[in-house]
């Protein structure tokens, strides 16, 4: 038994700064200037164009959550940092502080206390909200994290087979999901929904993948567009978790007539296990829901289960997205 | 080498609901409610008057981050939650989120790139600013926190020597760490220096421990105030971080003089080693101090000992306070 500490307590007070600092990092794009040999608070600082004493407050802070590394002066990229925060590596992920560190993302975190009071985040700040802009920011901002869960999906739903597929992407958002499986397989074709703005991103991502001939879009709400019928694919990526149980077994009826008999449907989600505090990655993912939606959460794979179950669909399987903390909900009728 | 994972960077961008989460809790009474057992979120719920949803979702959380234990559908209080967290502990400190998560102290967060750029908090949002409300605010939740320190800092200046002892306490906030001295010894007089309001709650906290009569103060900035002098030891808790060393050493002339040549400073700071990256909660405390103040910084020993020096203190020791992450520098002439 250690001694009583309230160092947890101080440090959590104080998280906040983790965010921003790693927030400021990208925004000042201080990993690449690292990456590019500026190693020592002078040398950052000028590339960067800011303060030299604040260059190294911020520089050790990263180093001590371990975004860096530090030998006397100066300052180098781990390894994780080289691969996702310097801009010129092709797995740059730093895009990704525009959505999580974006207003409606942070903003409800303010007034926590309140939330919980109320249930849910207030009606007029859920992103939730038809045409909410952040699913732009989304769409923009997301993409690159997406590489290997979109690489698993196509893989687990058989892309590579080569045979005829006709593939329905749910709230597309970049629209990656879809292009993943459109690029490991000439024959399929994708059909993507989201709000008309965000589609245009996802127009973007598939002209610059060279698969805009095989895909098309229906903008509206997922709960409202006429999605058509035949699909054997289903990509429910990152959706569901906005909703309530009985709200996302609606949505799984108005899929399980648009899917052909022996089609799938997958469900891309942080899974918590059914103590819901483990694995902690995916279960902490209930709190974002928490905060901007109105009744979301992440859900176990029995709730999972139950909802498709309720909806229709008897053969339901999880299968992990390693080293990513999300896993794939498998759903056939 | 582990594979290369995106998870630290999701989760740093996250970061800062773990402040909000634990304010929450804090604000909502909740560690107090399951101590007196109410332990399932229903029950957590009806006692701390909020959802019960959002409730599971919260104590979820604090599980994963370390505040509380799950079994089933039962909470329980950690050792240190139910030691500094329960309300009814006289060990108590929740109402240091008060002061941490405070407006002044959170706000500059929002954009440290800025700050960054700048070199420091903008004028207009420093916490050094003369008479800044967010001082009162620290005089009343963070006492609290400073049970230990002061506790130590009366053991190494020698209260319980029980020796006549003229005791200045500079900055003094809550006052607890000179009124701790004059507990410790019935001989022991002291003058605290602070803002006017501030001193107010200083004064509450000498009735409260029965030492008002050995008590005064000497309202005005630490900077221009007339110390007086033959000072057997003044204190000096928590202050220099917030200023340059230029400026420190102004300060550190003025002590010297009020000081008697037997007499010890007392500084009480975060201090981490030449290499500013460890131990990580001291290191980390540069950061509060580049988002809220236009130059302060955490110093290491080594420049604590150039600007003593310089002040005209030649013999500077560093001591230990475990388990606290602060360190006390004694300086005599």
């Amino acid at each position: 038994m250690s001694q009583p500490n309230p160092s947890l307590i101080f440090q959590t007070l104080n998280a906040h700064q983790q965010t921003a600092a790693l927030k400021a990092a990208i925004e000042l794009d201080l990993f690449t200037a690292i990456g590019d040999g500026s190693t020592t608070p002078d040398a950052i600082a000028h590339r960067v164009k800011a303060d030299a004493r604040a260059v190294r407050i911020l520089c050790d802070f990263l180093t001590i959550m371990g975004f860096l590394s530090k030998a006397g002066h100066h300052y180098a990229l781990t390894p994780d940092s080289a691969l996702f925060l310097n801009r010129k590596s092709p797995a740059y992920l730093g895009s990704i502080a525009s959505f999580l560190g974006s207003e409606p993302v942070i903003a409800p975190f303010r007034d926590l206390t309140a939330i919980v009071r109320r249930g849910g985040a207030a009606p007029d700040a859920t992103t939730i909200a038809p045409g909410h802009p952040v699913w732009v920011e989304f769409a923009r901002s997301m993409a690159p994290l997406t590489a290997i869960t979109a690489q698993g999906i196509a893989e687990l739903v058989g892309a590579s087979s080569g045979r005829k597929m006709k593939v329905l992407d749910i709230a597309a958002g970049h629209g990656m999901f879809g292009i993943t499986i459109a690029k490991a397989n000439p024959q399929a074709e994708v059909v993507a929904v989201d709000w008309p703005e965000v589609l245009e991103v996802a127009w973007e991502n598939a002209r610059a993948h060279r698969v805009a001939e095989r895909f098309s879009t229906i903008p509206g709400s997922a709960f409202d567009v006429n999605f058509r019928s035949g699909y054997d694919v289903v990509l429910l990526t990152n959706f569901l978790h906005h909703f309530d149980p009985a709200t996302n077994e609606q949505l799984l009826k108005r899929i399980l007539s648009a899917l052909d008999p022996s089609g799938v449907v997958a469900t891309l989600e942080f899974v918590p296990n059914d103590d819901r505090v483990s694995p902690p990655a995916a279960a902490a993912f209930s709190m974002i829901m928490l905060g901007t939606t109105p009744a979301g959460d992440a859900y176990t794979f029995s709730e999972f289960d139950r909802m498709f179950r309720n909806a229709g669909f008897s053969d339901n399987t999880i299968h992990g997205m390693p080293p990513t903390e999300q896993s794939v909900v498998l759903s056939k009728i």
